[in-house]
């Protein structure tokens, strides 16, 4: 029986990770969540789910939740709150498993703590590969710790990697479906609409991270995100675009050979896999591979995907450069999801506070939190001057 | 230093294998070889790679070649020939590892002598798991060493299940590049001539492996191969038609994940998996990702293609019905290479005398011998007496 905490468990990933639980109930057992501002179905997964431990965003939050549960007869279950509620909730001692994905830097710290308490750890959290990824993955290292990757690209890469040593990879590539805009021609980018870039071709997501599939700086995070993972510069991780999202990702070896991971796009099949690793356990998450027609590949185009490009920048100079990209990228693309910003200013806005700051190694998750604060503001500032010209009178 | 013996040096494969070698002078060094019928070829690698023993198909051409590397000054290598002489090379003591790529029964017996002598076997020859593949992977077994398949389909499964462990694995599926014929009608089938159907769309071949592969007998013998080898029931050995030959095959775990291999189409990639394994290392092999455009799969037609059927058939049945399987196909292969029967009629006489054919299980090499004579002389038969009848009065 494993047992296992939620970080963000009324998220996607979340309520999918407790779809994969109730699947299998003789091996997996809830012990601790961590829920958000939803209280509706945080009292419906405290009901469902009696965790020891259950977190909520504020103390306003676990008053109303305790209330509700007192008044359903649950008494037994501690209630908690707040950034030290998640790390407890991350830290529990009875936790084998913890799933980490709430989204945001919100949860870097407590994915932090998790690892430093000798937890495996599966992630769902962007930023804590992206912020704060040399931290934690020297962290798990030396815990002897595995960090299991619960996305789709990375999932598929570690995957493939048991098909050799770590030492026999050329390179990993990641699939990318190439967003809405793959055959939109860079002359129509300037009258690109949230609409448009909201819809999403394969997978159905939160808004931030479907307008970054859209600008491509989704994948641009997840070379960031294998190249700490996996401990890989940033030339032996490499893109392709494959509209069908069918083959998650691959794996180049030095003799030649490529091992894909192909699945249905459910992700479900990511978690079930980090939960149960080593092993592999019967699902229905069938794939019927006579079902498939073709599959089509074509390299991506950096110049009409500039995020991608910085995110490779970002990567290779380390440190401080991805705290501040991914946290310009997130309030750029609040900005253009408001109308503020165009989605062709995305990049601009980005490129400009990643260059102001400076590539230094984050020694602490506080030195990474006051990179993102700075990197925030200031892209809050040049969304404002953005915002305060006319469209018309700006610049491609 | 890896120790090598070929059997089947001046075959396509022992010459692949020598390529590889020479490749890489610090890992492989060749002790053995066992040469057909080409005598130049075979004194040519006598000269450049200074075997400790070399072995011909006869007492002459053994005479032949002892006069003309007498002449060269060479008279440390021990020349041999015949089917002891094959045994002799195969079990030399200082052979690290076999590669068992003698086309025909004739590898069978010093194959099977290499297992039990408990070398590590490479295996590029058919017949060894289809005629004899439950005696053969029996001995492996014993002797706790690895059977390597040096063909690109079982290569590629043999590198997905390092993905997982065998009562994972769902199925696997093994790609078919689906011959000349994937598109042609069965109304045209009665027409097929002996040019079209050598006319293979991906790999260069032998003529009988490329007539098989445009009957799909070929993929059935791989069916029946990847039971023997991966000790699978037929039903876990699926067929996909992927004309594009890049995925070499694919794993279908319980979870839901399906792994793949894709590399470029070219024999020495799985010769030097076989011969490094558990170690890959670095060659020129390289297969452009970005160079990728589509890759297309479909169901196979097993109502145009019945050999698939017959070799699913033969591999639930075992036994003397895979040795009739492929002694009957040998003789009608070459019987439609010589115009003496059409395209259609090799189903039809595979499957009369497979029939006739007890399943009894095989055991000894012996045995599967004299299965293998009786099946060719009955369907040799079958073959005059289609001969002798006009084409116009044949039923399709």
């Amino acid at each position: 029986m494993k047992r296992i905490a939620i970080l963000g468990s009324t998220g996607s990933i979340g309520r999918s990770t407790l779809c994969v639980v109730e699947s299998f109930p003789d091996r997996f057992q809830v012990v601790t969540l961590a829920a958000g501002r939803n209280l509706d179905l945080a009292f419906e997964q405290a009901k469902r789910w009696r965790p020891r431990v259950i977190s909520v965003a504020a103390e306003s939050h676990a008053n109303n939740l305790r209330v509700r549960l007192n008044d359903s007869g649950i008494t037994d279950i501690e209630i908690t709150h707040g950034a030290t509620g998640t790390v407890r909730v991350a830290t529990h001692p009875e936790a084998d498993f913890v799933v980490s994905a709430i989204v945001g830097v919100a949860g870097l710290e407590a994915t932090y703590e998790a690892v430093r308490a000798g937890k495996s750890v599966g992630l769902a959290n962007k930023e804590c590969l992206v912020a704060a990824g040399e931290l934690i993955t020297a962290e798990a290292r030396r815990q002897g710790k595995p960090l299991l990757p619960i996305d789709s690209e990375h999932n598929a890469v570690h995957q493939c990697l048991r098909g050799g040593k770590m030492n026999e990879v050329r390179r990993i590539w990641l699939t990318a479906s190439g967003g809405p805009f793959l055959n939109t021609p860079k002359s129509k980018f300037a009258d690109i609409t949230v609409e448009q870039a909201l819809n999403h071709p394969t997978w159905k997501m939160g808004n931030r991270i479907t307008i970054d599939s859209a600008t491509l700086m989704n994948k641009g995070f997840e070379v960031i995100e294998a190249c700490r993972l996996f401990n890989l510069p940033p030339e032996q991780a490499a893109v392709i675009v494959h509209p069908q999202s069918t083959v998650h990702s691959l794996v180049e070896y030095v003799d030649g050979s490529i091992l894909a991971q192909l699945s249905v796009t459910d992700m479900r099949l990511p978690i079930l896999y980090a939960l149960t690793y080593p092993d592999r356990i019967p699902s229905d998450l069938n794939f019927s591979l006579s079902d498939l027609r073709h599959l089509d590949f074509c390299p991506p185009d950096m110049e009409k995907f500039p995020c991608l490009r910085l995110a490779y920048e970002a990567a290779a100079a380390g440190g401080g450069k991805t705290v501040a990209l991914n946290a310009a990228d997130e309030v750029a693309v609040s900005a253009f999801l408001d109308g503020n910003i165009r989605f062709m200013d995305i990049p601009v806005l980005i490129e400009e506070v990643v260059s102001e700051t400076s590539a230094g190694k984050m020694e602490s998750i506080k030195e990474v939190l006051r990179v993102d604060q700075q990197a925030r503001a200031s892209a809050r500032e040049r969304v404002a001057r953005l915002a305060g010209v006319p469209v018309a009178a700006r610049q491609n």
